[in-house]
């Protein structure tokens, strides 16, 4: 595997194409990926009891089974608590996606990401969209200009590609993603798309994205901590002419590997860009008894604010890290625990078998005033292990986040 | 019931004291509570993994059933992650308070609160305990100072005393708490200790307790989302001479009234002085299937660093809250569900049966100007109902927890 220069419309097949159109003033708003053959759809949607409504359409295509040609998507507004119209206009942008291709509208995916509780400008996004369609090609500028046109507060475009090979050919993974404010996801929806000219069955693609979405989207965010509209969506439209994979072989594990790659890549970059960050933070935990168990160890330690605001403070409080771990209801036992702090290749241990170790404080804290921080705990109650990503909280997160709207 | 100037040894045969002894530099931190008589004891312990040495103590003595006599209490220093030394230290503790007072060491609940991972001074609290156990009576002022001995980094103390009548039979209800830090009640310990001379069975006391402790200091915090320290001890001696009460009878819900009240106002003046709090928010919901979706979405809202961050930048982003309560796991219709703040008796929609409703941004903007919010959500779904305290998310948060060792 290695990484390439590309972008979403890198795999063979496919094309895309993103721009302003009028929903924001002035950035890229709009985007489309198009296949030219159907393709073998794997997904995950938000787990909110609020979803927006192309989420609820996407559910119900995604149901059927059916492959797919097209993802359509919208920035700036994210059609969200917006009743009957809502459904509306979702509806209206897969039908004009479908029309502006001669496809059907169940073949369109749609997603829109942005500010809630307000209509769909939906006649600028209708002649958008019309508009767009035409500039569909495989150039890599129009792939990066699709990444730039689902961001909303992002600093960053989200963009990967690596190449493969399966059984003498030349296979593409590429994917596109957006997400900011991740540093606790709730209302920053997060869009992650992933296209592949590899040739696997549906059932096959769908079970690994639901392996690899375990390991690493959700590990940068608590179970159902999701916005009304965040969503995973990967296309394989089967055009590099490999052998199909349909079972669990060297061709699947080399994809698996690739997929697993690229989503994991886009989950960090994600973190990285949370509002206001100045730390990435890398938690592991290994020894657990269960897999579970050291999810939710990960997960406690990387949401706690009083963790996050004593890296933001560079200062080395480990008690805070074992305190959250405690109250995640996971089953260890603290009296076995070591903790050690991590960066540029040098630790610091902090606590052994559950007893504080005198450690010097300087040392720490230079250790801590790196960008880059591994906390690392490990434990004698099993073999499990996990590993998740998060950021500290800081003054800016505050700043920007009080004042999102206004 | 009417509230009166009174602390922790205003209901008879209760006495008390606090001082400096050394733990600390400069402020107070040691403090004795006793009963003349054996008290009927209720409790309710941290629920994180990581005990410190006096929770496990406690536990212990709790488990036995038996009446206590006294409570000790340090500050400046935890007690947790000790090993074997930290439970040494708490039996002698106990022991030493219990030779004081000539009463079995089985008597004494102990509690220690501050840094952790750091050894009790336990030469200086041993002789602290002796020099302190002459100092108890009475007195106002020896209640105020058994309150301000528990303090950390409270900005204020916690006390309050309620008379109540029982059979013809003046009661007393009183309590003292400290608890900072509480936005997030990850390790800022909360402790709480409530005395009554009514006479009341251990069994009720403790069924009581149950309940309201659901309705109040649950409230304030996320299940298992506590320190390695916290407790709520409530001690009942009797000597008001009132009919014992045994059964769910009015007595019982004249005095179960009374208790909840001083849980109530402890558990309000805990998020009060919240660290770097701005505001005091109130989350109700009302309509909910059950009482558990009632309070998962409650406590989902109220932990929300996002709609936390848009209480402290008056910014009324009513999409957060909808969210919240969306991935709080609880059952409800979103499409069903309505939205208002409140604050000094002005009310403002946001949402009605799921849709936004226009408002004056101006007039939203006015009424979250004010240092008291109430959120409430109206839903269709039942009839149950919870409410929850909270706090919003500063700049001084970040500062107070990013600095908190150094």
């Amino acid at each position: 595997m290695h990484v390439i220069e590309g972008a979403i419309n890198s795999p063979k097949g496919f094309t895309a194409a993103g721009k302003h159109v009028g929903v924001k003033k002035k950035r890229k708003d709009l985007s489309i990926v198009l296949s030219e053959n159907p393709a073998a759809v794997a997904a995950m949607f938000t787990t909110n009891k609020v979803k927006a409504a192309p989420v609820v359409w996407n559910m119900d295509v995604y149901e059927k089974g059916k492959p797919i040609r097209a993802i359509v998507v919208n920035s700036g507004n994210a059609n969200a608590c917006t009743g009957k119209k809502g459904m509306d206009d979702t509806v209206l942008m897969a039908e004009t996606t479908a029309e502006s291709f001669g496809i059907k509208r169940e073949e369109v995916i749609v997603a829109s990401t942005g500010v809630i509780g307000v209509p769909l400008p939906i006649d600028i996004i209708r002649d958008g969209i019309k508009e767009l369609s035409k500039d569909l090609d495989e150039e890599l500028i129009s792939g990066l200009n699709a990444a730039e046109g689902i961001m909303t507060t992002d600093t960053t475009i989200k963009n990967i590609a690596v190449e493969i090979e399966i059984g003498g050919k030349a296979v593409i993974v590429a994917g596109m993603a957006k997400g900011s404010g991740m540093i606790h996801p709730n209302m920053a929806t997060m869009l992650s798309f992933v296209t592949t000219d590899a040739d696997i069955s549906q059932e096959l693609l769908r079970k690994a994205l639901k392996q690899i979405g375990k390991d690493t989207y959700n590990m940068i965010s608590v179970d159902g901590d999701t916005s009304t509209n965040d969503m995973v969506v990967v296309m394989a439209n089967g055009m590099a002419g490999n052998e199909k994979i349909t079972e669990e072989n060297k061709d699947y594990r080399t994809l698996y590997k690739a997929l697993y790659h690229i989503n994991e890549h886009l989950a960090k970059e994600i973190v990285k860009d949370g509002e206001g960050a100045s730390k990435f933070i890398e938690v592991k935990i290994t020894g657990a008894k269960t897999t579970e168990d050291a999810r939710k160890m990960v997960k406690s330690v990387l949401t706690s604010n009083l963790v996050k605001t004593a890296m933001f403070g560079e200062d080395a409080n480990w008690g805070r890290v074992l305190c959250a771990m405690g109250y995640s209801q996971a089953d260890f036992d603290p009296e076995k625990a070591s903790l050690e702090f991590e960066a540029s290749g040098q630790k610091i241990l902090l606590l052994k078998e559950g007893l504080p170790v005198a450690f010097d404080e300087d040392y720490a804290y230079e250790l801590l005033q790196n960008r880059d921080i591994k906390i690392h705990a490990t434990l004698e109650d099993g073999e499990a292990q996990a590993t998740g990503w998060g950021c500290d909280l800081s003054y800016d997160y505050v700043k920007i986040n009080g004042e999102y709207r206004t």
